[in-house]
């Protein structure tokens, strides 16, 4: 990682991630998941976890009135049967009608057309956060033709124009995972260096996240704490989680179990310990 | 727990769960699940452990005639698509026509139309059983608006007279989950103090006990032990087996595997020893 | 087992193991996944864990093009949604067009009509790979009505002259698990007794076999090793985890987990030393 990215322990970002984790153990915000077919489960329990209250609502006739009941949701493009396709669209209009929350995590997109067509849709909707890996930002931004499947072809680095032009375009938090991960609003930039390898070696590992990060843009709601803070608070969560967990285990099956006990059992001195985050202007 | 519910290894309740559990194992009931696709991967770990054999045949044109050819089945309505809609009408009827004992869940209805009005249409077919959270049987018996998603918002003993009440009409045993578990036939009442928390930490952790008692309904069969009793012992093998689990985890995911663990090593003897059960008439 | 399914480690289908399972984890194959809603999770950590990238594109107006654009493709049968139904025609064409191996996996055809129909009109596609259960490879082979759901009720010898039928008239290399796995391209045959009885209380234990075997076909292309030898490969590597897995574990839960750290940290000399192999002519 970066030099400047250092143990940052004062850093608001730090201080705001600490303030949401714990309303999210006060006050578990329901987390309302549109997710793909790999990942349910895994997904629901980092949730259950870090604190949150999951709920899987993909029919057409429930999700749109169920994005104005809860805290906040995502929309997970990873598996879009044509039901979870009008699912999805009802949710995200239900969500913007209520000002709740949504994250739009575009799995995938660029080689495959359903999908691609669909996040062009749903991010016309303006999510409140958007979370990809590189390649995914790239093409959800119209820079290239995407990865091969779930997996980046490009450094989270050569998305950061991708990723300001979306936050610019749509008034979304961008987030773009990798090593490094880059979060953006469009004015400042947030580095966090925290991690693991091994979460590339779970299913979900990165789909999880976006989870989270619609529970904790629940959980910020009339705090004061803006949108990308509660992203960074989330990504911070969970990524200082994985490192935690990585050194109780011993391959990646383990290493999935001890992240779910190192989210129920994360204190806030250890986000203080580890955190490693670099902010700046655009 | 109630000071009543103190162990009471000489109980009916607990001969006839150490006589399934055994049967279970002897000769795995065929457990028929159409389940949500949150826990579906869970629940069959969960019927494996515990000695049945799962299988999920949740598409229209196999599922009625699957029920069948079961020895028990489960109806849980997480996430019904259309498919699964129909599907699990089909195999409501084709249950009915067989004879074959089946378990309805009606999970998070009452502020959820699709779900809630399904809902409605099966339990006329008469489940041999109903479990849910005081919410959700509050709600099938038309007394409450539901709870918020799958989190239940009263206690097991605010829906004692609705699960009496459904009990009457469609000839099922009704089962009540919470900290005490509260299971009736409309006749006996039955609450069972075992469990632990971290149950509740675990997506599918209430779904797979409704996948148990269909196991143990298919058991039952030609035993001459009730539709009750067959829920009270699923119920008695699954909490207890959670309370050995929490014994040996750290987390909600060590706490998971640990209940598989737990559930394929129970003995009769650890029923025996943990059980807390009382029971009374209504 | 058979006397003469002796440690047998100067076999050349070790050492095409070896050099496959070095070749996945140098070269992630790219495999696609047409799977079933019980096991997608457990069958992608499986592929991760052994080296592989998964994806499962399971939609229609997707799964064709990305059938091509894949290394290897499973196609696995256990709860065939009509989306999925339309979606696997698509990309066993897609795969059949772009030359990219797949395997077929008709679980629990026989009984269940919808499947069944399925499984004769996707076998007739020539898949590189068949892999069933003894019920399954007969039913497939119009021998039998099939097994009781997932369970074989026929042994894996009961199997063998319908493996060799299947094998003569699609040209696929054809596998029947069982506590000795046979496998077959018509010509040769291979019997490999490594596995552990575990593996039958996981659920998706065979089914992401299936999915490993799709990565080492992907792996094999272009080295001269044939679709028997990277069947044959992908089964020692399976199966030899598996037996590491259980020595380290205390029931099925922790298993699951041990068999993806197993499967992440298998060496050479584990599937030198364990390997337990029969070859023979038909």
């Amino acid at each position: 990682m970066s030099d400047r990215l250092r143990p940052s322990s004062d850093s608001t970002v730090v201080s705001e991630a600490v303030t949401l984790l714990e309303r999210v153990r006060a006050t578990p915000p329901l987390t309302h998941c549109i997710t793909n077919a790999v990942v349910t489960g895994f997904t629901a329990n980092v949730l259950l976890a870090t604190g949150a209250a999951p709920a899987m609502v993909d029919i057409v006739g429930e999700s749109g009135m169920f994005a104005g009941i809860a805290s906040g949701m995502l929309v997970n493009l990873g598996t879009p049967t044509p039901e979870q396709r009008a699912a999805s669209r009802e949710a995200a209009e239900g969500a913007s009608t209520a000002g709740t929350p949504w994250v739009l995590d575009p799995v995938a997109i660029g080689a495959l057309p359903v999908r691609t067509a669909l996040a062009q849709e749903l991010v016309a909707l303006r999510p409140t956060a958007v979370r990809g890996n590189a390649s995914e930002i790239l093409a959800l931004a119209g820079l290239s033709g995407g990865g091969r499947g779930v997996d980046a072809t490009d450094s989270t680095d050569d998305a950061a124009e991708a990723a300001a032009a979306l936050a610019d375009r749509y008034g979304s938090v961008v987030a773009v995972s990798g090593p490094v991960d880059l979060l953006t609003d469009g004015e400042r930039v947030i580095r966090i260096a925290n991690g693991d390898p091994q979460l590339t070696l779970v299913t979900g590992g990165g789909c999880a996240l976006g989870a989270v990060m619609a529970a904790f843009l629940g959980a910020a709601r009339a705090t004061g704490i803006s949108a990308l803070g509660a992203v960074a608070a989330a990504t911070l969560v969970y990524t200082i989680a994985a490192e935690r967990a990585a050194a109780a285990s011993g391959g990646p099956g383990s290493f999935a179990v001890a992240l779910l006990d190192a989210l129920a059992g994360l204190q806030p001195e250890h986000l203080v310990a580890a955190a490693r985050i670099e902010e700046s202007s655009r």
